[in-house]
């Protein structure tokens, strides 16, 4: 029932615990390669199928296409290149053909890749196709900059011993929530991205998109953010409590993404639309400056790529909003296309001013939080 | 910048003043058909090209494909006869190859046909194709038995010497539609059809869907609709207030659509469709037993045609939504899909509650009516 995976097949790189028991012990002896969060965040995507049809890290071929086209070498859309960045000392010890251990950040065995191409990254280049941007205050070209030079492709296996999200009992894999699709009829359901608290307008936006299709899928990206993101356990607790107290039950699922940020802006936006027709879902929705940090992008980027990008191989559709508040003249939330205010008529707090008056002990008003979400945060605040 | 007229040509079968004028005394030596008030409504739309590709009344050809298989016999989807019924006896005088004049029920010249066919109506299979029952009880099946038993097609011309809507200031043809939208700048357009006052749940609905869209055209429907439905005035009065306190000028049209109501449920939805696409609409806003009457279509019959129907040839989107209601847990509008309510805790009147109390004087609560439309209803029942 739910849309086919991106390029039709869900990949599954996962290894069955006995096995990869034996491989990880295995591994002892290989070649090895230690990997940061953001990598290890997409080493889970490509072994769960989030990042199909992919199965490894990318060779040259896609890597060049990538930037240069916004397509695989095989002509499907992608717009961000997923690579494995390695020390020139490990790729030293590789040779084409080689398996590589693929080490976590906490020392422990990760995954496998096999090596099928170890080639040098193009930095500025990959840096202004990807990120629009090679200045190295973008935290995307920093974490780019911080790894290398040189890039391994091949296909990889998962092999990490535990749950690598922080989230166990919230991370569904992609085969897992196109169950929860599947079992609950959804013809048509709608992801919901985030990486920041929920407040009414996200609340009002995700509310507009499920009027249209059958189900809202919430799922907040736990990988890798700025340091003055709201951590994820703060951020989980709110989606859980609003979700209890204003959604109903049979229309939504709550899940989790554990994928790095890039704040690549448009072409993230892109991204992380495929990631989610990996795990089923038919919509996208797509705020202003969805993925942005900073002024690199402008307001309607990330929503205007989507009309460069081909429509039918893409499939999984943008739902556009513009930002949300509370009017005072209707009554009700709105976006500036359907309310008559004006801007002192609005209510909305911006999320530095929100986390100014929460370190202040100030309660963020009913207009723009629910008090379930208020008390979440107020309480985090005082920790 | 609108959306191509379906078909591809905006068809206009109006006739400049003096021509018009010519054209009507000569009228006086031509046979004559007297039309009925929804059949007025049809040669109107037909004439400004809110009916195109069609020039005129169909043909046995075409009248024969829509009923059997619900598209113009060149194959273009279509879903309702649009016919001239004549009496045997006004059939009698018009031979292919003549021309008839139109007569309005007032007793003036309304158009001309070029009469290329004349052809026996078939009126079980007509009624049990169109509305899905022969049954004189309901209000499109009564209509067309009151009519006929011949029908006559040809290309029209309009020569109304008025306006015949009842709103010269509202009512925009296709084509001044048109020029607002490209006015305006806006992509895509949503159209929300009404026979019925504006009340908060519509407000909603309209609200949801223009968030996705550039803009809305609220479309009323003010030709015949059954006695018991609110005048066409009142309505009007309602749009007027709600949309001066309520909405954006720049996000919203208000126009009528001088259309009979044909009660025909799913088929009418994709004619309501059909007809919108040509006043330049991308969108189409589709509730819950949209044209129904009585209890002769399901519920969800109106939105599930569309998936039956050639979705790139028909163009215009279908925007499927739920009934709305005010939910006392969330303090917002929502429907069943965004609310955790159970049926206790959701504000709504059924139409009927609604005139029963305004019968009584009694004012509907703010939760379901916005004051100033409340107001002019209350006025409304008092004269």
């Amino acid at each position: 029932m739910p849309i086919e995976p991106y390029g039709g097949t869900l990949v599954d790189r996962t290894v069955a615990p006995d096995e990869a028991a034996a491989l990880r012990e295995g591994a002892a002896d290989m070649p090895r390669i230690r990997l940061s969060d953001r990598v290890l965040s997409d080493l889970y995507l490509l072994s769960v199928g989030g990042l199909s049809p992919l199965t490894g890290f990318m060779g040259s071929e896609d890597y060049e296409s990538v930037l240069g086209r916004t397509r695989l070498a095989g002509g499907l859309p992608w717009s961000v290149p997923i690579v494995l960045p390695a020390t020139p000392e490990e790729a030293t010890a590789l040779a084409p053909g080689r398996t590589a251990a693929l080490i976590a950040p906490d020392g422990r065995v990760a995954g496998l890749v096999d090596a099928e191409e170890v080639y040098d990254r193009q930095l500025e280049r990959e840096c202004s196709s990807v990120y629009g941007t090679t200045d190295t205050d973008h935290p995307g070209v920093a974490a780019v900059h911080a790894l290398g030079p040189r890039y391994v492709a091949g296909p990889v296996r998962w092999l990490y011993e535990d749950d690598m999200s922080g989230f166990p009992d919230r991370n569904l894999t992609p085969a897992k929530v196109r169950e929860r699709i599947a079992e609950r009829g959804w013809r048509t359901t709608v992801a919901f991205q985030t990486r920041n608290p929920i407040h009414r307008a996200h609340e009002y936006i995700q509310k507009c998109a499920l009027e249209l299709v059958d189900g809202l899928l919430v799922h907040p990206l736990v990988g890798e953010t700025k340091p003055d993101d709201v951590p994820p356990d703060v951020r989980m607790r709110c989606y859980e409590v609003i979700l209890e107290h204003y959604y109903p039950e049979d229309r939504v699922l709550l899940s989790v993404l554990p994928a790095a940020m890039r704040y690549a802006g448009p072409r993230e936006a892109i991204h992380h639309a495929i990631m989610r027709r990996n795990y089923g879902c038919t919509h996208f929705i797509v705020g202003r400056d969805h993925a942005g940090v900073g002024n690199y992008y402008g307001t309607y980027d990330a929503q205007e790529i989507f009309e460069t990008i081909d429509r039918d191989a893409l499939g999984i559709r943008p739902m556009k909003f513009e930002h949300a508040f509370w009017c005072t003249v209707t009554g009700q939330m709105a976006t500036a296309k359907t309310s008559p205010s004006g801007p002192d008529q609005r209510i909305f707090l911006s999320g530095t001013k929100v986390r100014e008056m929460l370190a202040r002990g100030e309660r963020p008003p009913a207009e723009f939080s629910r008090p379930e979400v208020a008390d979440v945060l107020m309480e985090a605040y005082r920790e």
